[in-house]
């Protein structure tokens, strides 16, 4: 039983961005070298979020249009009388929920033909990270 | 460790249907032999998801009547540009979270009284595939 | 390989509470004796949730005041035709996503600097549990 790490870091040019990391986590899957297990993808954040679906820019559109709408950003929010003006960040990534695990087959990402990894930032311009854990058996 | 994996199909007759999966998953688990340790569930779509509640009718017809006022069918997203018309149903497997992550002690689900697996189908009518993997100790 | 099971039981004073409880999920960790893996903490019930964001007052009243708009308290939900009159409780865990996976390195859990541990109760004033699973490597 293996267990290997690595940490990416994204410092997005707009405060909202969805970055497409298939192809970044794919490839520490790929180093990990391990064959059969789980991959575990989360931001080290609390204003940023991990989340599967299409990579189509209507539907990225659709995405940010929806989390606006259920976790507007407002200057009224509790949070923003400690100096913060981002406490939609706080919603918009527990809406998506902060992390996903992925299942790892025959040392690759084991997903569905339109399964793609994003990176939601919602309080972005600034380095965040990343944790990837992946975790399972190497090849016998 | 042992990691064991299984694919389900699923081919709802309706557009829209939540199917109570709990016993197959269980008996994944015990083929799987594992003792101690953690099941994986995921579709592999973008427009189901998996999630854990009550197995009680009018509880399911609450959930459905939520999703829809949260996650609507509506004609105007953008990404029916590219010819589709099933947006909805990437927001609604967005909002439940697409996976899940079970765990297991002495060989069995360990889930509370009244923890129920579903599958969420929110555009059917389809085959589509659903991956479980059991990850963890044998008996010694 | 080694797997850590461990129950934890809330008993919160109020129906609707935020129990912060990063400290007890270290804790276990730490007993653990696992060096390398994951931590996965779930409710064993289906009225309340784990998430992580951050450990500030008025943010905390933001995500409860933000859950009571999208799953508001409500009589009409078809669930309460059973006798019960806690569907919102089910919809609010349900948004948050009931469980959660953290990872572990170096023996500890490996969350940013904001990031903490909340188990979310919807329907308390009784005894409920949540489990907590390590799985991992131990020390070389």
């Amino acid at each position: 039983m293996k267990v290997h790490t690595e940490y990416l870091t994204f410092n997005t040019s707009q405060q909202y961005e969805m970055v497409h990391i298939t192809s970044q986590v794919e490839a520490i899957v790929r180093r990990s070298g391990i064959d059969d297990g789980i991959c575990f993808v989360s931001p080290m954040h609390i204003t940023a979020a991990i989340y599967v679906n299409d990579n189509e820019d209507g539907l990225i559109e659709d995405i940010s249009t929806w989390l606006e709408k259920l976790a507007p950003r407002w200057p009224g929010y509790k949070h923003h009388r400690t100096g913060e003006d981002n406490a939609d960040a706080h919603l918009k990534a527990l809406l998506l929920h902060h992390e996903t695990t992925l299942p790892i087959t025959h040392g690759r990402l084991d997903l569905g033909t339109w399964q793609r990894i994003f990176y939601a930032e919602f309080d972005g311009q600034r380095s965040k990270r990343v944790i990837v854990k992946v975790m399972g058996k190497e090849k016998d």
